[in-house]
């Protein structure tokens, strides 16, 4: 089997002109399948701001409303997918830009409303697999923003971990799958307040011994259900860290079963 | 060899939500290979207020600066593309949204900056078809918007008719295609002030007449231009016409060579 590398990178290294320059420099470099899922970072605040769309939050988390959907719409799927598959395609990296209704490959049901209504929020149901096969098989780079549809019409916004997981998940069988979730540490810090403090290895054992201890940082919770999701459905590989992971440059984190 | 219908819809079909649904409907409608491609309407333009992006024009034409391009970048291939391909997808039509970028399928090059400096504007260098013809013969409907690239990270604000009409020729050698223009009116007009007036056949001879005899609205000239181009370049068939059309029901305007 291909070995395919799906790299998952953050709104902060998004946000960062040359952080991004940087980073897409080195994916363009791996060899081998690639597919990368991006975020959306900042700059959907940002032009909220501008356009007066109120960000509502409820529990620490954004609510998608009709207006809040249409400008991430334009955010991650315009402005930001675009730029990237324009900068890797200068790259040599013949990149395709995707949303999850793009050749039907990410179906999503919008979240139920009850308890909370976080609006036009979806979880992935369903991936299809043929058109993402074909393209990987030619040498193209799928690039997926975070944006999901129903199947009857409606966009939804998701989670840009989970669509990287869940995209490495339905890969696992035709590809030998390693999923790199690249963000600004080095890695799983076993100290929230040591950015040196890595942690280079967890496997299923210590994830416990970590959550009971709750040593593990509330934001990181969600990344390594998504990493343990991952390999319990066959992924191959999953690693957390810095761009500087994609040269294969320690520290960074490896999770296992 | 397959038939392929090429069809462009411009900024007065997107405009009106429900003149949108009712294309989109008959547009998945059509049997054997399809491809759309968009324009933008005054989308960009409302967006543009809203964001206090000035809008310079020269000559009647638009400038693209560097806020422009971002602007229509986020509205084309974003907000609109991704609404038309997610609506497609519900009416069973397998649709995937491309800018020239993706795939590298629409290479251009910034149009130079004398005699008019028109910005970040793209004439139409090269065309690259094996994606979309591997897409195509898999069932898929590429949607463009158009938007194009340099090659080097730029991405370039590119004339839809011009795409339509490009994509038409690379994809001549390959299919049957036909190439269909879809505006607010029923077909080229005798009379430019009465709708009824449809010419429904132009050929080169009676095209040079009404060019004499200044009998073409200005703003037809282009779209008429490219029609030729197409018909020369070995597409088979090309229309002019409203969004009824695709449902064959008359009037509409047949260009022939």
């Amino acid at each position: 089997m291909d070995r395919l590398r799906i790299v998952k990178i953050g709104g902060n290294v998004i946000e960062n002109r040359t952080a991004l320059e940087s980073f897409l420099l080195d994916f363009s470099l791996l060899d081998g399948r690639t597919l990368l899922v991006h975020g959306g970072g900042k700059e959907a605040s940002q032009m909220a701001t501008q356009l007066n769309i109120p960000v509502q939050m409820i529990d620490g988390r954004r609510v998608t409303d009709r207006a809040t959907l249409e400008l991430i719409t334009m955010v991650y799927s315009g402005k930001i997918n675009k730029s990237i598959v324009a900068q890797l395609q200068a790259r040599g990296c013949n990149a395709l830009g995707f949303t999850g209704a793009d050749g039907n490959v990410i179906v999503a049901s919008k979240r139920p409303e009850k308890p909370i209504d976080f609006g036009f929020v979806g979880d992935i149901t369903h991936i299809n697999t043929p058109v993402i096969k074909m393209l990987l098989h030619a040498g193209i780079t799928p690039v997926f923003c975070a944006i999901t549809h129903d199947g009857s019409g409606q966009l939804l916004n998701t989670n840009a971990d989970t669509v990287a997981s869940a995209l490495a998940q339905a890969l696992a069988s035709d590809f030998e799958v390693e999923l790199l979730y690249c963000f600004e540490k080095k890695g799983v810090l076993e100290q929230v307040d040591d950015d040196e403090s890595v942690l280079l290895k967890i496997n299923t054992q210590r994830y416990q011994h970590l959550l009971k201890d709750q040593k593990i940082h509330s934001g990181m919770l969600p990344k390594l259900k998504n990493c343990f999701d991952a390999l319990s459905k066959g992924v191959s590989k999953v690693f957390i860290g810095n761009a500087d992971m994609l040269k294969g440059q320690p520290p960074f984190t490896q999770i296992e079963l």
